[in-house]
């Protein structure tokens, strides 16, 4: 029987630590080849896009997909799993909340495996609504000692470090500079909208490594190409989807600076096919799209929870 | 209020002939640019595929997807329709009836603008499940008098013949040969899941409509490649989608019998931007693969009465 989890049942279901665990034996799957990922499809609509991520996870026999639109109304979504046996549908849950646990879960990944060793200082530019999730999930999967947000709204950040104070376990304060984040910090994430760089290369200190995590359209811009050229290593969660929306690597290319078959994969890292650093004075570079691997691998955590406590409404019955 | 419907609902809520104006609407559409269609993607699972079909219409304020598992244990199919506008989920539902019909009042459609003018006799070589929605898809499209029905398996045609005939209006009786269903034929169907060809090119009499409608991979074929060069028109449901699945006209290509420059998308021919057929003579050829377009139109027909009916289980509350 299959079955439907709305929002609020779905958010008692997954955490972060365990989404990192979770994605982190996706990656491994997709390392082995047991599962695979298709690029995010994008169809216009009136203001906006459709759109449509799939991926299978053989190993749990599941196959599934994300589907949302995105516009000025928001961005509701829904991740819809079948048997990859072929038996039938298995479940259909409201996907917010898992899309916030999943890139947050990733990003913390990406440090774990290509950050220094040792205590983080992590410096987190930007302080929207997924500023939230990135903190949590790098906290979720590395040691840090405190966090640092810079946004260039003042009174945004000030509400947004309050909040957070409340809900984690270590310090976390505003700094007034891209500058002095940097200085201070052995993990920069950014996590913006913008469509012009939010930070320069020559901000980047020697070790740093660097996650950008908000954007996944080309017509967006949080880093500057020079990085790219600058970073000891790039990977990415898709290579194939990476090509057509990681504007700063697109830029990068066009402009001669990044050859994308420098491009490695996140699950190649995760499974130790390839380093995600060499020494403890590399910059590296994890450029976050989202891929719907991510989405499919912890919605099936969640339904395998739901089925064991008996939570979610039948469908079709 | 998104709403859920059980295949059991949705069978109450559709029909043949509507259908056909449902569809007839949405290539309109096509050809005029407010609705769209993406390729099926298919994902291997074990034993099987994954597929998904996503199309917009943007006249009808929907974008929705199909997605199902093709395996030997079926073919649970879904149909999940979002607003255009961003504003949400509208429907889920069960795809399987939709497919069927959807299927074959587009095969009626195609003999409404390429067969003859004039009273059909109708021959189907298949006697398959979907058999049935070819011929009240037909019927439903262009005036037959008869139909006649072709396959292997005797005991499966007699049986098909005589449950159809409690259905239908007009006459059917099974035939012994395809020679004898070609030549009392003016509209061909062939629904079978052959990879051989199950006519033969010189069985087609001048004047003919044919509509291979049993493939959706290149892996079958169910007519010879030179029927591509005699056909004076070649009409597929979506160029892009044809050139990867419509097996036939892959090896006509690839033997040098068809140029896909030559092909043309149903929705011009329904449009009136190409002539379906040119003389009583030609033989014309639609090559029918099933596109997400069609269940995304059906679908939101169906939706549509459903609220009118408050029927369906409203989803999330």
């Amino acid at each position: 029987m299959a079955i439907f989890l709305s929002e609020s049942e779905v958010a008692k279901l997954i955490d972060f630590p365990t989404a990192v665990d979770v994605l982190t034996d996706a990656f491994m799957s997709q390392a082995q080849g047991t599962a695979s990922n298709r690029p995010r499809i994008r169809i216009p609509i009136n203001g906006g896009t459709y759109n449509l991520m799939a991926a299978a996870n053989l190993a749990k026999n599941v196959v599934g997909l994300k589907v949302y639109t995105a516009s000025k109304n928001g961005a509701p979504m829904l991740i819809v799993l079948h048997a990859a046996d072929g038996t039938g549908l298995l479940a259909i849950m409201e996907g917010g909340k898992i899309s916030g646990c999943r890139t947050g879960a990733m990003s913390g990944i990406s440090a774990k495996y290509m950050a220094k060793s040792g205590k983080h200082v992590l410096g987190v530019i930007g302080s929207g609504f997924q500023a939230r999730a990135q903190i949590l999930g790098v906290l979720a999967a590395v040691s840090v000692e405190r966090v640092v947000v810079f946004s260039r709204n003042t009174e945004k950040v000030d509400a947004f470090v309050k909040s957070m104070a409340s809900e984690i376990q270590v310090p976390i304060s505003a700094v007034s500079s891209t500058d002095q984040l940097c200085a201070e910090s052995s993990v920069v994430v950014l996590i913006t909208n913008s469509s012009e760089p939010v930070v320069l290369t020559e901000q980047i200190r020697p070790g740093t490594h660097v996650i950008a995590a908000g954007n996944n359209t080309w017509l967006r811009n949080e880093f500057e190409p020079t990085l790219a050229a600058k970073a000891s290593i790039v990977v990415v969660d898709d290579v194939d989807q990476a090509r057509i929306e990681a504007g700063e690597l697109m830029r990068a290319s066009e402009l001669g600076l990044f050859n994308w078959d420098r491009a490695v994969s996140l699950a190649s890292v995760v499974s130790g096919i390839r380093k995600g650093r060499t020494s403890d004075k590399d910059i590296t570079l994890f450029s976050s799209q989202g891929i719907g691997l991510l989405d499919v691998a912890v919605a099936t955590h969640v339904y395998g929870q739901a089925k064991e406590k008996s939570l979610g409404a039948i469908l079709g019955a």
